[in-house]
């Protein structure tokens, strides 16, 4: 399927888009001919940055408006084609400190923006960003979306409730709604100021100022990662393909141990060193143990797949931050 | 395991004990020894009834309240050795005219109520009310634990919300919490008055009014039925007993169809008559197709199974209404 000329003059609204993968997705859509616009609440404890729009700030609407602002999102939804769903709370151990803003913004949020689509833009196609978080622990490796849901903080309880309403309203109400459930997803633009969203911003940014990567526990976990231009290529092919409608697909990448990947990232700097440490307290209790996604579904249905190495990925990113690293910290 | 020693001299509380469920259990463990309090909104619409409490009312403490009012749910926490979590939203159809009232409730009110409970009392022992309605339209039959999740109403999604964090709190804080998948329950003290939460008692209610049962579809779908003696041995079984907790165990029992079904009702009151009507507007897109589900596995670690036959079942609840049916309408 040629994602080309699917979003040729076409309106797209990210939410999050000032976010990580969302400014990612800006830059794309805007490459493809679409119009684009973002609707954000500019917290930066999620991962928004002004300067993740540096060079295309006149080109894009932005709304600042968290999802749960009715009025903001109404207008902000009117006449979209496309809706590309990414904000959300994330944060594990936030999720702990704050269930109820974590289940506030990622259920009631999501449900608002999902009823003001009903009744403004049915017609709106929409893939929401999920998380493998939901999963919990895994049975078996690798997960594939047949593996039972049994989340271990309250943020994978609330990011399942927002993907639930996104089928519901798929099989109810007939909507053109898709789920990913993504993996670790690293890239230029992602927050690596502190571990609060994600582990390895935070060891990008160690290495970055010299300090040692700090891995927890005793680095054989296993996860898998996806460059934000592989998961962008999900976001794009799924959001065009009627095939993905009402679907929930995993991402995923290919399996590697933290304590490679520490040895990786240190290998494509040129320097750097590692060391293993005790998990924190309250961190230990919601890891998950070892986990990587089966993808083989959105695969044979949409013909995803990722195509970035990771020592490409970790360069790619690298160079942004030896260039930007000042607007991140 | 002896239930009859587990709760005497014990505390207590039932959320939503005005209503169908939590008042028979109210008789039943102050049969069994124990002190009973009882939250409850005394929302009509969600089953509530002050009649429910006929002949006990002085025996048990009621806090008129929402399980989203904090400061009502600390004085009714306080103390207790357990908790059963009955309160909650559970009509299908109201939950896709007001999904926000539904998720508040069903997600927010199961969030405070376990935030309290942890910050006040972590060793109460909670059994949560859930629903089969979570596995959506069946992918095979029996239903067992291990199938998927892809609710089909909104009321499915905050649902299985409310199961999820009673999980994440025993997981994660290490709190004595259950979860039973609740079938089609039935038996005195159930609301008949309209079939705004179960079409059971509307059925009753028109075979008592001598008015035709009126079939959606064509008779053939098949569920399970638990006598409410039967729900209330599981409540009691899991609360008591340490097997139970972290898990989420279904209940069930015979499947009939509903064409069977209505005609044992007519034959046990003795006359009457049904007619097939198609679905309503709206009832068709969020109904499950077949229905029953599996229990082996509560029977296997708690020891639980059904026990009242469907006729007997039946007749108990014919005479509670020839007697008391004035105040159910």
């Amino acid at each position: 399927m040629d994602i080309a000329h699917s979003y040729r003059d076409k309106k797209a609204l990210i939410t999050g888009g000032l976010g990580f993968i969302g400014s990612n997705l800006a830059r794309k859509l805007l490459d493809l001919g679409a119009e684009v616009n973002i609707l954000d609440n500019a917290d930066p404890a999620t991962g928004a940055n002004p300067f993740n729009l540096d060079g295309i700030r006149q080109q894009v609407k932005v709304i600042e408006a968290d999802i749960q602002d009715e009025a903001k999102v109404k207008e902000a939804v009117q006449g979209q084609d496309f809706l590309f769903n990414l904000a959300g709370e994330m944060s594990h151990i936030g999720s702990m400190q704050d269930p109820f803003k974590d289940l506030s913004v990622n259920a009631v949020g999501q449900l608002k923006l999902l009823e003001v689509c009903r009744v403004t833009n049915p017609a709106v196609r929409i893939v929401f960003a999920g998380t493998r978080q939901v999963y919990g622990r895994p049975m078996y490796l690798p997960v594939d979306e047949k593996h039972l849901l049994t989340p271990l903080d309250n943020n994978g309880v609330s990011k399942r409730a927002g993907e639930m309403y996104h089928i519901v309203y798929n099989r109810v109400h007939g909507m053109a709604t898709c789920v990913l459930r993504m993996t670790n997803t690293y890239g230029p633009r992602m927050r690596i100021r502190d571990d609060r969203l994600t582990f390895i911003g935070w060891w990008f940014r160690q290495l970055l100022e010299g300090k040692p990567i700090q891995i927890f526990g005793d680095g054989s976990q296993i996860r898998d990662f996806n460059h934000v231009d592989d998961v962008m290529d999900a976001l794009l092919r799924c959001a065009a393909n009627p095939a993905a409608y009402g679907k929930i697909y995993n991402l995923g990448g290919e399996p590697i141990t933290l304590l490679e990947l520490a040895r990786l990232m240190i290998a494509v700097h040129g320097s750097g060193e590692y060391e293993i440490v005790p998990f924190p307290e309250g961190r230990k209790r919601i890891d998950i143990g070892d986990y990587y996604g089966n993808y083989g579904l959105i695969k044979s249905e949409v013909g995803w797949e990722p195509h970035v190495p990771l020592r490409d990925g970790i360069k790619d990113m690298l160079e942004y931050y030896y260039q930007h690293k000042r607007h991140y910290l």
